[in-house]
């Protein structure tokens, strides 16, 4: 039986139950997965002698799975119950009064408990869905691990079964006396990321997935 | 006596000690105000019921203090352990192997105990650093905070005491092998932030603070 996984709706544990500004919460599946393939880092919280640490973190998504990779060096990398946040920020929202300000974004928190991945070949698929999100492109271009960078990896995997995803995309809600009174502007300013020119460190010339990002 | 916190070290806390990529660590106060000014949003580490959450969140600096802010209904505005993490991405690093891809990124993380501001005028203070910070000008140009406002909201302080900065600016590392064979391309895919045009909400003009942003 084929399953269409994008449409199934987000778990409503009470973590995952949006409290705040529920009129923000999406609930299906497929918008989980575009906040997470629009996103370029996650901020992982993890427990460190119990109290929250907050690391920027490369990931990448493979179906229902998060994967996030890191030296074995590296503490956040030991397998432990995480919270996975991606967000995007898409404008300021200039309300007509400092109170209404607000922002124009879409987030992702994901929670679970992180599962090392041993078996080399879920391995391997890891680190490309990594590679692929941080350089599309450049798993299939780039010499791929050898055994020694393997063994120096851990690789951890996330299920993407508990999550939340908020997302505010309009302009400002001011209270009707402010409207009234019409003594301060009100509006949105777009925010967005751009690609520079990149910057060769390498004789050949610059390829057309780098080129056409 | 003038003491010139922007030359202060940062604090050597065993969990502000970056052990991996050691040579990325700034260690002087000056970089540390330089990524939160820099930034838009932090990522907050809160603990709910013993597990890590982090949720995008609004900021502002006003000297040593980082302040945060939200309504009373916020469960992630309860005073205690915290983690702030402000992450700017400046660009993809593409090596010559998949596994020495990397980011071009500056990041501070600030960890401490939050403090419920309850003084009317450091309350004000701190939402004056917030806004500012997200909305630079608005302060003097909205309506200022009414007492119901006020009341609904809650003002956390975090002291700039311990805290770690990372700062990676510059070309692919690569294995001499990898160098020596030339069959990949590797450089810098910039990464920048660009406002948009802005979007009135209002028959007023935009004004020059959001024009000039």
């Amino acid at each position: 039986m084929l399953v269409d996984v994008s449409r199934t709706p987000l778990s409503p544990t009470p973590r995952t139950v949006v409290n705040r500004h529920s009129e923000r919460a999406a609930t299906d599946r497929a918008a989980l997965d575009d906040v997470l393939d629009s996103g370029l880092i996650c901020h992982l919280g993890v427990l460190f002698d119990g109290a929250p640490v907050v690391l920027p973190t490369g990931y990448g998504r493979d179906g229902d799975t998060l994967y996030l990779h890191g030296s074995t060096g590296t503490r956040s990398m030991t397998a432990g119950p995480v919270c996975v946040t991606v967000t995007i920020v898409d404008g300021i929202v200039y309300a007509r009064s400092v109170m209404h300000h607000s922002m124009n974004y879409r987030s992702a928190v994901v929670h679970g408990t992180t599962r090392r991945v041993d078996d080399p070949e879920e391995k391997l698929r890891g680190l490309q869905a990594v590679t692929e999100h941080l350089a599309p492109g450049s798993w299939d271009h780039a010499r791929l691990p050898n055994k020694k960078e393997l063994a120096a990896t851990v690789v951890l995997a996330l299920d993407l079964t508990e999550a939340s995803v908020k997302i505010r995309a309009k302009g400002p809600v001011d209270e009707d006396f402010d409207i009234e009174a019409n003594t301060a502007w009100a509006g949105v300013l777009p925010l967005s990321s751009q690609w520079g020119v990149p910057e060769s460190d390498s004789p050949l010339p610059v390829p057309e997935h780098v080129l056409k990002r």
